[in-house]
């Protein structure tokens, strides 16, 4: 997850409803606030409601809850408008998205909120489904990364996007959310020129479909 | 974490007291039934009480409380004698490794307790050190691959063992921990294909030190 978990408030208008953007805006900032407080499931509904200004009557009707509004929160998200970069070559583009992610979770303050997504998921089967969903948009749009390599013939057309991208920020998160061991720029730049390795020996090209 | 973090009962010894290692072990069983059935922070020290047949009193003195026991039962998973597999190459070995991890995860009932000490360590400080020496050690024990791998020629001297074998695993606990999405052999082979690439590369040799 990148800073962009937590972008400043371009409020959706996804959901149905009468509910304002502004107050789903004000949850999802007090979700946040209380999530990179307190993680989670130390957040309670009267924080929200006392930090969003929004009675918690009003919370339980309408997101049923902390585990709806903490993956309302993550819901809203995935909708900023984050590309990936765009360098110019294929190494390139995975060094700055390496970093890009490294330096995400430099500050603290603003990786909490994110860590503590990942910790709700392994309490709350809405929030695992939230966040799924959150990185399966994420990784699907660093995936023109690896389009545009195709089309500047740096990568295999039969290339595994998916499995390309998710390589390049599993050895972050794995230290960030699992062995909690640092990351650092030289980490960043090492995982990208492996990922970009594998890449050009075509460890990641789909194996043909079996004829019958 | 692999199914050897819930070995079969060999206590160790490493902790000073009078404790006796089948206590000790009685108390890791019941964390590791706990961890199951309930998660964390589900299980209570009650529960530890109950299926230990050990007084709550016993456990609150020599533990402290659960994040005690929850640290002691992963120190324990540490105390096995696992080696990563040794067939002879390194593209084999990491291929056995990725899916050895596979197969580790394939049954929800033994992928359920190494998943709450990861679901833990975000809850409890004392777990969230136990796991990152955990995995400290499960990691320097899988380098004995790239070891074997430099003797024999197949990689370069200055390679980063320690980047290698997290860069085999950090791919299937992304999708195990983070994503949920879901792992399988073909992911195993073709993370272990990558990882091989990306060694034969150089791509995780480490930068020549700078001289003055």
């Amino acid at each position: 997850m990148n800073a962009e978990a937590a972008p400043a408030a371009t409020p959706g208008t996804r959901r149905p409803g009468g509910r304002t953007a502004r107050t789903r805006a004000a949850v999802r900032d007090a979700v946040l606030t209380g999530l990179a407080e307190h993680g989670y499931p130390g957040i309670t509904v009267e924080y929200v409601a006392e930090h969003s200004g929004v009675h918690k009557t009003t919370l339980y009707r309408r997101w049923g809850g902390l585990e709806g509004m903490v993956a309302d929160a993550l819901d809203m998200a995935g909708e900023d408008d984050w590309t990936p970069p765009d360098t110019g070559t294929l190494a390139g583009d995975l060094r700055a998205l390496a970093r890009h992610t490294v330096d995400s979770f430099a500050d603290p303050v603003r990786a909490a909120a994110p860590t503590a997504f990942v910790a709700a998921a392994f309490q709350s089967a809405q929030a695992a489904e939230a966040l799924r969903t959150f990185y399966t948009v994420r990784f699907s749009r660093c995936e023109s990364i690896v389009d545009r390599a195709v089309a500047r013939g740096e990568a295999a057309p039969d290339t595994d996007a998916g499995a390309v991208v998710r390589a390049l920020s599993a050895p972050l998160f794995l230290r960030l959310f699992i062995t909690r061991e640092p990351v650092d720029e030289a980490l960043a730049d090492q995982t990208a020129a492996a990922t970009h390795a594998a890449v050009g020996s075509g460890a990641y090209r789909r194996p043909a479909p079996t004829t019958a």
